[in-house]
């Protein structure tokens, strides 16, 4: 069961640093750049995590292992023939991009619903989903605000929604189940969630009235 | 007592909720962005004062009660009718946003100070003046960072002088007479001071040698 | 000893606070405004630091020295004319902000792998690294992200690179000889090689099949 849980934080660590180091080399980072955009990414979520529950100092700031993973992650997508493929055209690099973030934030989204579930004696559903989703979505944004795009969760379709019906899920299998399967049934539900919404472009009602402004 | 500071926080709660709703649905943010938005304004001054001060997880995560709040003012505004309402003019919108934000600032600088008076054994003035100000303003950084504005704190003439000023009354009433009256008067002042610096215009010198580049 | 470390933070404090006036100054915020993010410059990395080791509430909001010395910075920056002399030419800017965030980033680099070291019980050679990369950057990251400008860690040449090679000299130093010259020597080699590479404008490579997007 460990094996999983170790397994399933390196898949999402890899998801998550390949989506920063992208941003970094479409915004024309250079090398270093885009090592700090994959790690930030990478670990930013896992080190909110940590903060929100007491955890000090973070894990990744104790042991490299995902840090160093996140570096590998990105001086491998800046080789050149790497590079090449993955900026062929720009579907490629939408595809990679979002499916890359999409498995970070189901991984991450998972790794914060269990988190919450042993920071307090006692399981609380509502701490268990919220600090499933902060986990989630915490890499994405300090991705996005430091490469000055427009924060992902605000952006994209379906994106905090999936995180927050992946972290019911997950919380809700944990309780009543598994924490094994509640992980993998709550980064699949998540996954499955955004891909649904990209490939049928989902969309949720937008603000009419202050369309003019 | 507790009833003055239980229903001092709702009003804070709703008001940067809807601060934080306002602002994402004149950046054409969808349903959800809407909700996440309102829902980073009005719990972010909190988690922050809560990591300041080592209280985790931060009640917000714990308690389902503000974040709830949240949710519902954003569902509110979304209304067709609500935001029809809200978008009529260019006044009305500058008018709400600018009390809600006024009264959110009030109420979280003084939940600050109040923290900040608690967190040590002994009374620490200095603490208690930053911790109300972080609190205050931490809220609407993040509401403005995220939707990618310039954080009102800079733009804003009076608006961290405010919180200051607030921060310093309510912590000397606190300290020389009672925390009610502390809370009461703090706040207050704070949106009496930030009303003044609308209707009048309040301005601090600017850099008069850098304005051309 | 500790004589030196209490003049090293002061001259971090002072140059990272002269860093974000000037930053504030430049895009035309009032007084206040560059009062606030002078000291959201020179206490952010410490706050950062603090909040990653867990000692709650941070110094800098409990003992008042440091944010006063920001505040104290930020009004000579401002004298009418100090804030002409500043401004004189942009070469003049631009090499007092590269200077003062030169300096700024050694000492906070210092600073954090000194807190690594004393933050568990056995020394750790990569939370030492890390904790010194984060304070030493965060500082500037926050006054960039408030200021709305990209992150200085993305645009300038060997930024975090610096801080990396001078936070492992100081760990190693620090190791394996004496804590007092780990940070002078972390400090020094952090401010010359931020030197050498503005002199030399030292590249890192660019992704080269990301440009024409």
């Amino acid at each position: 069961m460990d094996v999983v849980f170790f397994v399933l934080e390196i898949v999402g660590t890899v998801a998550f640093a390949l989506s920063g180091a992208l941003t970094a080399m479409k915004k024309q980072m250079d090398l270093l750049g885009t090592i700090v955009l994959a790690m930030t990414t990478a670990v930013g979520g896992g080190i909110i995590r940590d903060l929100l529950i007491g955890r000090t100092p973070p894990v990744s700031l104790v042991n490299p292992l995902h840090p160093l993973i996140a570096v590998g992650v990105a001086v491998i997508a800046f080789l050149p023939f790497v590079q090449k493929w993955l900026s062929r055209t720009n579907n490629t690099y939408d595809l990679i991009f979002n499916l890359a973030d999409a498995i970070g934030l189901g991984v991450f989204t998972v790794v914060g619903v269990n988190a919450g579930f042993t920071a307090l004696g006692e399981p609380n559903l509502f701490l268990a989903i919220l600090l499933g989703v902060f986990t989630g979505v915490g890499g994405g944004v300090l991705r996005d605000v430091m490469a000055q795009n427009a924060p992902t969760i605000f952006v994209k379709h379906f994106y905090a929604t999936a995180s927050i019906i992946g972290a019911l899920a997950c919380a809700l299998v944990h309780m009543y189940w598994s924490e094994l399967a509640a992980s993998i049934i709550g980064t699949v539900v998540v996954i499955v969630l955004r891909v649904l919404a990209m490939v049928f472009k989902w969309n949720l009602p937008k603000p009419k009235y202050f369309v003019e402004r």
